[in-house]
């Protein structure tokens, strides 16, 4: 018997108040029943995501939100500035070139955040960019983004500033309004602590403006359809339900943690895995590390796809593995949502076997003893 | 204390087992363990929708899937017929109105069946139509539509066939190979017995030829990247897992009661209710009836809306009323999906109770006794 550890960068660990919430009566939602969910979830929503402004929920996965975060508000041939740093940011860059957006790419080396100063001097040398596109946290790499500095750039400018927080969100600290912010994009299955298959999407008065004019063609993820609907404390589609009923029992769990709290929490979980990675002789791929996951360099001589795949199927431990370019080069153990220190210690632990059984070497309990200090 | 009772056309009950399903660990979707899901639950599909073809799943409503069907086998410009018969019939017309397709609406009074000899006839006398969207049980009127004979008429032509099965899918019989139904769309949460949240898709060869030549702008819906997934038994984007994981479940409970079983227990539950009504001298509204959803006039003097209200809010058997210009003039009773006799005979109760309170002249026990004739 192994028990089933996810410590991927989503889906995350689900807590079980939650998935038993899930499984509760489905109810109807076009009744004054789901009225009062919703009500108490758009309320929620706006507290946890620090923000005055509404916030949108789409029954789909975070790449829905990226794309309505593009189709809403900009035009054909509009120019927007695409900042890369990994997968997701890429992301942003394929929606732009499907709705024929002309996306100015700033291509960030991987293991790097973005330079404000050169989002700063883009901006000043293309005029008549409407939107820059970036990343919170870059699932890909582990790398966190300085949006305070980005947000100081942009918000001078006319154009809005979306920022796909899909797997950032509650790990690494966010203040949409205060660092002009106009879009903050996410997802369930991360910071969240839910299943996959819910995106959130809120959006500032200058994001709104853009979209009347906006002439890209939508349905499903039209923001007009979503806003009148919001107004009539409604949702446009059917909304998924049950998973509704779960993000109102998180929501209550993250408000009673506190959000300051859940931020120290990964932030100490995060520098915990962090030094042990270190301890044990292993070097971390991002410059500025994520505290929702970190990424680290598999060492010389060693199958890194082995190391995912021993922990998983015999550890029973799920990390996540290089994507891309950093297939097999990297491993990325999360701390997002729903992990204490026990878990820390376990991915740790379980790292520190897996290696040893690889060839690496590595005093056993070396990785584990430095996190138990940090975590003490 | 009144029990739930969700007897609208969609959300619909849930089994319990299905719904524990869905409370276990969530697993990650991008490993050997979720492969082995997805791939029954493909297996499955297949079998539940009778066709040979793929089965593509979308983490979204019903309405998601309904735009994939329009954005990736159409072009800017194309012609296609549009059945509108209710509400979701007009939807696919807005659709296309929001991609720049010509959309030529075939307008049906809401209460009758399209005619398939006016599908032919606009086929004929219109040249260039590519795709005929069209709706197996429109939900918004209970009524069914002849889908073989409309396939008999558009698979003699190049045009596809796409039906919204979104509701009819179990309760009205469709066989679409046989019947040249070249696209099926539905839903999780009718006659699949899950919550809302996800989106069904099925394609024949004929309408995966126009995918290719399709130029209208799509990405989270883009059928290229569901179909490369579907081939490496993988999904393009996050699945909703916890979804999936409950679909895998009632795939089984619905093969094993099997499909015709299903059809059968639909068809007598339908019929007791129609029955039952008219002993108490109501009207049935749709000329046709579907067996997934029953909709009745409001007798003379009663207030619609107060017999859907009364029947939720004091009975807790929620029941659906008239949308749009239907509004306050029917009420309507879904069988559709986890539905037994017991459920059709408190639904046929219920309503008795409520409309002897609303001052129509009611024998109580009446149409429950007409349904009990035929249920037992």
């Amino acid at each position: 018997m192994k028990k089933y550890r996810l410590m991927s960068p989503g889906p995350t660990p689900v807590p079980e108040k939650v998935l038993l919430k899930m499984a509760d009566t489905v109810i109807h939602h076009r009744t004054p029943q789901f009225q009062s969910v919703l009500k108490e979830v758009n309320e929620k929503l706006k507290r946890s995501f620090r923000t005055a402004n509404a916030v949108h929920t789409f029954a789909s996965s975070g790449t829905g939100a990226m794309e309505a975060s593009v189709v809403n508000l900009l035009s054909k041939g509009d120019k927007a500035l695409v900042i890369n740093a990994g997968k997701f940011g890429e992301r942003f860059g394929e929606i732009c070139k499907a709705y024929g957006v002309d996306a100015v790419m700033y291509n960030v080396p991987w293991s790097e955040s973005p330079d404000p100063a050169i989002v700063a001097k883009t901006l000043k040398e293309t005029p008549g960019i409407k939107a820059v596109y970036s990343t919170l946290c870059e699932t890909s790499t582990g790398v966190v983004s300085d949006i305070q500095a980005i947000g100081a750039v942009v918000s001078k400018t006319d154009a809005v500033l979306v920022v796909d927080a899909v797997s950032g969100l509650f790990a690494d600290k966010m203040l949409p309004d205060e660092w002009g912010v106009d879009v903050v994009v996410s997802g369930s299955q991360k910071g969240f602590m839910l299943p996959p298959g819910l995106a959130f999407l809120s959006l500032s008065a200058k994001a709104e403006k853009l979209i009347a004019s906006s002439n890209l063609p939508k349905f499903y993820f039209d923001l007009k359809a979503a806003i009148k609907a919001y107004g009539k404390n409604d949702t446009a589609w059917t909304p998924a339900v049950s998973l509704m009923q779960g993000l109102n029992v998180v929501l209550d769990m993250m408000l009673t943690e506190g959000l300051d709290n859940i931020l120290s929490r990964h932030a100490r979980l995060a520098n915990a895995t962090r030094e042990a990675m270190k301890a044990i002789g292993l070097e971390l791929y991002a410059k500025n590390p994520s505290n929702g996951v970190t990424a680290v360099r598999v060492p010389e001589g060693v199958d890194g796809s082995a190391i995912v795949k021993k922990m998983r199927d015999e550890q029973g431990v799920t990390i996540a593995g290089g994507q891309s370019e950093l297939k097999g080069k990297i491993f990325r153990v999360a701390h997002m949502g729903y992990m204490d220190e026990y878990d820390t210690i376990s991915a740790v632990a379980g790292i520190e076997m897996v290696l040893s059984q690889l060839g690496y070497k590595v005093q056993l309990g070396k990785g584990v003893g430095r996190a138990q200090e940090l975590l003490k």
